[in-house]
């Protein structure tokens, strides 16, 4: 049988480069994994109640971003978390036997309160505190093995696990105790230096077109002791190096000629966009097929029933050990 | 338009007289409002999720006490709190909006910590704390106006109303704000004079024989001055009389007999367990009829889909409003 994964992503805009080593994981783990893929549109009113956010367009761009790197609807589920009740439910039941101090001791909890206080978020609510509880839920809903996540999340995966323990000593043996599956996630810092970020205009979108890229490409800070062509450049000051470390496979090469002051900062920059092209120019493709009007809500609709009908299989197990 | 009522009885087990007002009360309101009574095994959750209840039986009970006074499954839905899965979904959506100091400072919760604590139940939980705020969903779900409570539940009706106003306040004007309404709930002894509380084995049950009902009011401790069947009574002091106060139309007469020594304790009870049968052998007859196999289930699934037309309208509201 194979092992099953779960992961998720808020639906909180446009993705971009800086988000792709997390999707392409996904897409090598679909080739082993039995994968479910939310949209996780409920955690982003944990943080975000008062954002008024316009999901439909949101969860439509994330989803097409998916697709588009090459996340396979006939292998993975691909589903929002709020069309499959169950999470919920499997939430509400586990809130039952979760002690308040397990919540209140995640240690992102009082630092996130802290930091979302001061750009005048309120995250003194009851669903705040209960988020890792239904992550939790999400997880363990599909009986996940692995969970593909961020180094941030490892605390709330340490939670699933004491959440799936509990309920097993309680009720009986249902839930199996997920692994957190650490993505390397290299660093790409924004065309300016800064950490990637849409909201600096500093970052490459997973749907540029070829001018954009060339246009980011260009803006890339480089070497500033470099002022000549054939001056000895120094790589590991300049953001096109970043680049090229990921996305060029000669990338010794590219080094060693920069600081000989054997290739000049445009050149450098032509090959770089050269490679990012190669790289966008499928993801281009597959969305242009994806964006026919219908083809992402056949494939969310489809992608939640198939959700459904192993959170049903769960829900049943839970209902039954606990006497419902 | 009718007014629609919520209310809710945890299956604990079966009841006893001291119930029944609760349940005539129903019974009357039923004629004039749509009706949703819920038996709520998730609340019985909150405080006894070790108790490994056996719910099946508890709630075929409950059901049945319920059918037998009259809830004409016609006119009311009866169902399962956890055979509807919308009051978890809208308790999720709620618990991101709702502070935690609201639920911290419900005027039960620390009482019930306190006091539970010392039976050695542990309710330091999450779902402990979010007991009122899934209260909130279970009348809100409905769009309940009116929410019959026993007074102890009067500031989470409150909570209920806050809940309701925030909702409309942050997405759009879709709950109503429901009202208590308080019952009369005459307070019955147990026939020792006690609390009447099955587990003192004093309760007169609703599911009382005959010969039940006459060895209870047997017990019934009476007035102990009075030795000698032609000794002035003190009804003040007597279990029976609190009893003929409620089932006996001609309390008035019976009292100032008793007073003058005009009538012996012997014929007083006779009198009361008169009436009392009167009051139950109905309940019986109707109880036998209910009682037929699969009878309740049916019930109780019906009741279940009825309830989950009228929460799936307000889900889809709901999830309009709020952009999902």
């Amino acid at each position: 049988m194979k092992g099953r994964i779960f992961s998720g992503m808020r639906p909180t805009g446009a993705l971009h480069i800086g988000h792709l080593s997390v999707i392409q994981n996904w897409v090598t783990l679909q080739e082993d994994y039995e994968s479910y893929f939310s949209i996780v549109d409920l955690h982003a009113l944990t943080t975000g109640y008062e954002d008024r956010l316009d999901f439909s367009s949101l969860r439509r761009e994330i989803a097409l971003d998916w697709l588009s790197v090459g996340i396979d609807p006939q292998k993975s589920a691909i589903f929002l978390q709020s069309a499959v009740k169950e999470h919920a439910e499997l939430h509400l039941l586990f809130s039952m036997f979760t002690p308040l101090s397990w919540l209140e001791r995640v240690p992102t909890y009082k630092d996130q309160i802290q930091q979302l206080s001061q750009q005048g978020k309120d995250l003194g609510t009851y669903g705040f505190l209960g988020y890792p509880l239904l992550m939790a839920a999400d997880i363990l809903v599909y009986k996940a093995n692995v969970v593909p996540v961020g180094e941030d999340q490892i605390p709330h995966v340490e939670l699933c696990r004491e959440i799936a323990r509990r309920f097993n000593h309680l009720y009986g043996p249902v839930f199996p105790e997920p692994k957190d599956l650490v993505g390397k996630v290299p660093l790409l810092p924004g065309v300016d230096g800064r950490k990637m970020s849409k909201s600096y205009h500093n970052a490459i979108s997973l749907t540029a077109s070829s001018e954009e890229i060339k246009t980011r490409v260009q803006q890339m800070v480089t070497d500033p002791a470099r002022l000549r062509k054939d001056d000895p450049g120094h790589p590991e000051v300049c953001v096109v190096d970043k680049f090229h470390k990921i996305y060029t496979p000669e990338v010794a090469e590219v080094e060693e000629k920069c600081r000989a002051g054997k290739v000049g900062c445009v050149a450098c920059k032509r090959h770089l966009a050269e490679n990012l092209e190669k790289l966008i120019s499928p993801f281009r493709e597959r969305r242009a097929y994806w964006e026919e009007p219908g083809r992402v809500e056949k494939v969310l609709e489809e992608g939640a029933q198939r959700a459904r009908v192993t959170t049903s299989e769960t829900m049943k197990e839970v209902r039954c050990v606990m006497g419902l």
